[in-house]
């Protein structure tokens, strides 16, 4: 694979100088025009050490403009990210819409470093990689354009140019003892290396080898790859912007709702049995002990460092605030933290959807409640046709791998549908009209989404069948009777605590 | 002190009934106009264990609308936070402008504890009260409506609360260790919570003593002086924003430019040296040898937890971005981040000023370099009528303070003035209006600029006067040779830091 990438590729620095005068001037014409456009440049740079990541990316940084680019390295975990899903911090620090983010070491260096120092076994590495093709495909089905450069350097290469700075008594401090192992494990990192840039080289998000023996020839090679694809992509983007200007479509988007469930079939929020109640004495009794069961169950998950991730979701006037109340009041104030998500706030709306709820995960054994969640994309985006249809399609599968890092990292998650008829909705739409300190919750909103009540249920219908999986499941919360929904919501997380830390107990 | 809440206070089921329905629509109200106010509210809450301080925020976060509340509890700092100074994670949890946050727990835990369990010393506590006054005068100067409360107990009260609860199986778990221990040390706390409460119970920021026996009281009367306070403020804002709209202030704000040098006098540019340079050669050497320096001083510091703040400010064109390169370039790329500062984003305007660059406080022995700072309050704002005559004159203060508690830390801060004369001013823009890949960098803002460049000048000599101080001094680099200044800076960061250290070494 790399004997193209040895072949002591070299640019004069007569030609050097033209071609860099010209690539400089239309990378700053290309990032001016990025600036504009409603995606984010993700640039990867791995490689043999020596080959020039380093110095490239300062070269990057000079030719383009600083306040338009994010340069992020990544070392070792900070205690605060080994608290999170390994991703967290990966998600953290993406590039906003518009800008360029150059990654020198990135969510690639533990997967080869591990393999190549043989901490990881063969499957172990695939599972890894299989994570990275699916986080860079989240990236790019959303817009994000993804390049990765390889810097490569031939053995020889690498011994001949740690030894010149070494020599050099003002440079030998760029030379460290790891360089030099690396060096001598020269085999593995590159056996390690090119079955990940194999497994990991897809259409959306390729992978370019690039010859680092010579500074010039690497530098406009990286440069050139970089404005080639910014040029490539703005134009298509641009043409189309053009396109749908010129020629809106003619056509409303259609079949939004088309579903899995037939038009006249049972979905399964028919099959929910809204009669259930409970007599008020049965349930203050109930309250208190599920109170003082979950306080039991939370303090020994966070001793156990076992998290837990709520998400509610349910109609308007469903009751998903009072079940919240319910949950935190028996629970130490320290160690939970309640999301309302409302509007996304311009540094969320220029990042992909799923950002605004990964930044608010929390560290181990913490509570984390979401009152409406990452389930908008396939509720409400998708009901008003905020979303687009292949965007909201995608999302079932994107919501279950982000539920699955969760899981792996030890958090249990819980989502609730609170579930009401629709006169159990108008009746209390009237109630709050006329009780003054409640009418501030009923919105026109209110009003307008409960005329698509029908498109709703079949978004839930679709929405459960594709996202309530083993590790995640939902559970549909009979809520006309508001106590009984409270009592059902707290058992429910308090089972689900239960048989995690069974889990950890064994 | 506390007689006054220990006076059995109590109100009626009835009562509490009848006054809650109103008091919840009232503050519900207050809520919307809070949301287009342009200032936060914070309450702390602070007090004797068992006297309702959880519950009482739980009630308030029914009452109220929780989308527009925060509820922060801070316990123990985590290893993160414990990485930043110790107001990093105060500052980052206020609530934005048009939000209330309740903090249950805050910047008063500590004090207190540390003196009621005799680890802090009486002027230890006092030193600690007076970065707690300081910090809530900077928000409140800002227009944060601050509002503590103490939350009561007397002795005999508070013993009879924990052992009434102790008795119920369902609630027992209510009651810890930690408050028999603390009820055991009643006496040690109240002394110290008198002395807290006396010494920060200033104009803008009070404490209001709650007595915490009764539920229905408490509750009521911490919901009416928040009720009161809001409705006082919103009251003064709206009159103060329908008076400005009625008659709008008939001449342009005057004399912002008032300084401290007479007209005609030297300023402390003019005293700069603009003829020194450095021939190419010397410059090569000097670069090299003063980065393999500064990459070992570096070294050492992270080593040692030092950590380096850097501010750059200085004229358009005046090379601050290739010094910067010059300085990154020799560091390990992990451990430095270049923070451009361009417009704020709408999760920053909605904080005080100071906010976006306390977010970016890196951990210990790390390098985070602003290109452009906090400074912009006192330069750009102050000469382009940004900010009004009292929020820039107050701003050297706030900026000193927040620059000590960055040095407390073990932080060394470096601040650059980069200065060239109008006239190498003029050739470097004609320069860049020339050459293609430099044109970007001109534009219509830089010759506005050129335009105030008087106005600059004794704003940059007032802000030298006012916060060029011995723990974060300012360094003025003569910049009309950008050899010579790349010099002068990398040496300045060099001989800043190693002083820094051989302190440490001692």
């Amino acid at each position: 694979m790399f004997e193209t990438a040895e072949l002591g590729q070299k640019v004069s620095k007569k030609d050097f100088d033209k071609r860099e005068e010209e690539l400089r001037l239309s990378l700053l014409m290309a990032q001016q025009r990025l600036r504009k456009a409603p995606f984010p440049v993700i640039v990867v740079f791995a490689g043999v050490d020596g080959a020039g990541k380093g110095t490239t990316v300062n070269l990057l940084n000079e030719w383009m403009d600083p306040r338009w680019v994010v340069t992020r390295y990544m070392g070792e975990p900070t205690p605060e990210e080994k608290e999170r899903p390994p991703y967290w911090r990966y998600w953290r620090d993406q590039p906003p819409k518009g800008l360029i983010g150059f990654f020198l070491s990135s969510w690639y260096s533990k997967p080869l470093i591990d393999r190549a120092y043989g901490k990881s076994k063969v499957n172990e590495l695939e599972s890894d990689l299989e994570d990275i093709v699916n986080f860079e495909k989240t990236l790019s089905d959303d817009g994000a354009l993804i390049l990765k450069f390889w810097m490569h350097l031939g053995k020889k290469a690498q011994k001949k140019r740690l030894s010149k700075l070494e020599k050099d008594p003002l440079e030998s401090w760029r030379v460290t003892e790891r360089d030099w192992k690396h060096y001598r494990m020269y085999d593995n990192f590159v056996d390690a290396a090119e079955r990940i840039i194999m497994r990991t080289s897809t259409g959306a998000a390729p992978w370019h080898l690039v010859e680092g023996v010579d500074h010039e020839y690497r530098s406009l090679r990286v440069g050139e790859i970089l404005l080639e694809a910014l040029e490539e992509r703005l134009g298509a983007h641009e043409r189309r912007e053009k396109f749908l200007k010129e020629s809106p479509p003619s056509e409303p988007p259609s079949s939004h709702l088309t579903t899995s469930v037939g038009k006249s079939a049972t979905t399964v929020l028919d099959a929910v049995d809204l009669s259930q109640t409970i007599e008020h004495g049965v349930y203050k009794l109930r309250l208190k002990e599920q109170r003082a069961r979950l306080n039991e169950l939370h303090r020994e998950a966070r001793d156990k460092k076992v998290g837990v991730v709520l998400a509610f979701e349910g109609w308007d006037a469903g009751g998903k605030g009072g079940a919240i109340r319910r949950l935190t009041s028996a629970l130490d104030a320290r160690s939970v933290r309640v999301i309302p998500i409302a509007a996304p706030t311009d540094e969320e709306r220029a990042q992909h959807y799923l950002w605004r709820f990964w930044r608010h995960m929390g560290r181990v054994g913490r509570v984390v409640i979401f009152d409406r969640s990452w389930y908008g994309r396939v509720l409400v985006e998708r009901v008003e046709n905020f979303a687009r249809r292949e965007e909201w399609g995608r999302a079932y599968a994107e919501i279950n791998h982000f539920e699955k890092q969760l899981v792996d990292h030890g958090i249990v998650v819980c989502k609730f549908w609170v579930h009401i008829d629709q006169d159990e909705q108008a009746r209390r739409f009237e109630e709050r009209a006329k009780i003054p300190y409640k009418s501030w919750k009923l919105t026109d909103e209110d009003w307008r989404n409960r005329e698509r009540w029908d498109d709703y249920v079949l978004s839930v219908h679709d929405m459960v069948e594709r996202t309530s999986t083993q590790i995640a499941p939902w559970t549909i919360v009979p809520g006309n009777d508001k106590k009984f929904a409270r009592i059902k919501v707290i058992e429910t997380v308090c089972d689900n605590l239960e048989a995690a830390l069974k889990k950890k107990r064994k």
